[in-house]
């Protein structure tokens, strides 16, 4: 069964970046290092074209979703980095180079219209203007048979949980604090409930999966 | 080795409890439940002269808990959920009645200067108010072999993290949202390190352990 899966690495103290994002360091101080285990896996390496990587349960639990995964929907901040007019913006294209790893369609959330931009290896990003309820359900049309993976930044996994769109949310807990940054969770709503459904424990991050109860 | 640590029960999104606490709900809107794991557990429950409960990882994580601990510091607010002097104080003799799951002598930090209160069953109050160095140094002398447990709340971790005093640092990650309330990393500094040492996971909440890297 098709499902909605958010998906992100949180600090410990619950930061997905740290202070201070700017062009040069945009999760942050400190907010590449909650990264370091999927950087380090195979899986991750592969999908981001790149060779070499550990094979563990982190590239296993990595690869799993990436065989699910046949949608992306994520936040005008995680594509770019960027706010406002898509003129201006020195990574209009995205971070990713011109052959992105998602190699699925992307829809990313913006207030600022714009045509789909296909890229090299699969990946089209399509620009939502209308809302996360609009993004999730054209993301879910579009992965047919697969999951819709809600990938950042919070703001976006916090408007989905709200909205009652999510089944899934996996919690990647880095053994670190960023001492402040961007809150995954930032006045929950309180009533969204959740049910443990799986861990894996890894020597340098903790995965934690939730069934979502939508109340 | 006797150790300091640190080991408190905290929300998916960060709270030691909720919402507007007072005296009927002391842990605030919805904070209660963070803790249903542990009064469901046998080993809790015999500590606090209860009968039955369930024998599993949970209870047998608080068993190891209360059998390696020699001496327990907590903040005021944990002690009796009041501040200032303690003579209006409708809970000045704590929240646990006449004898005390503690079983230990209990380091209570407050600004207000008391002697120290015996309970029944070994647990004796000691109210100490020249600060987190000066506490866990006496609960360390009254611990001997033990090892120290800094029971909460957020604030008082936080501090004995951010002075260098911990140790081992538990968290018991409820999968829950409280939307609001009292963190318990609030501006942590981002220069203590966390190594993962255990994670146990049960159906109902996950136990993190971490050593404390002191940098």
């Amino acid at each position: 069964m098709s499902k909605v899966r958010a998906d992100i690495t949180m600090s410990l103290d619950g930061y997905v970046a740290g202070p201070d994002p700017d062009l040069e360091q945009p999760l942050g101080a400190g907010g590449e290092e909650l990264h370091e285990w999927a950087l380090a896996s195979q899986s991750w390496r592969e999908s981001h074209g790149r060779e070499g990587g550990e094979r563990n349960a982190d590239s296993d639990l990595i690869a799993e979703g990436v065989a699910a995964t046949g949608a992306v929907v994520m936040g005008r901040r995680m594509f770019s980095g960027g706010s406002g007019p898509w003129e201006p913006d020195p990574r209009a294209r995205g971070w990713w180079g011109d052959d992105p790893p998602f190699h699925a369609p992307v829809f990313v959330l913006t207030h600022h219209q714009r045509e789909p931009l296909p890229m090299e290896g699969g990946t089209t990003f399509h620009f939502v203007t209308d809302g996360i309820e609009s993004a999730i359900g054209q993301a879910r049309a579009a992965a047919g048979e697969k999951d819709v993976l809600v990938a950042g930044g919070g703001t976006v996994i916090q408007q989905a949980l709200a909205a009652g769109l999510v089944d899934e949310l996996q919690v990647h807990v880095a053994p670190k604090f960023l001492g402040g940054g961007a809150p995954l969770f930032d006045g929950m709503a309180a009533d969204v409930g959740l049910e443990i459904t799986r861990v894996v424990d890894s020597p340098t991050v903790t995965h934690l999966r939730y069934r979502v109860i939508k109340n």
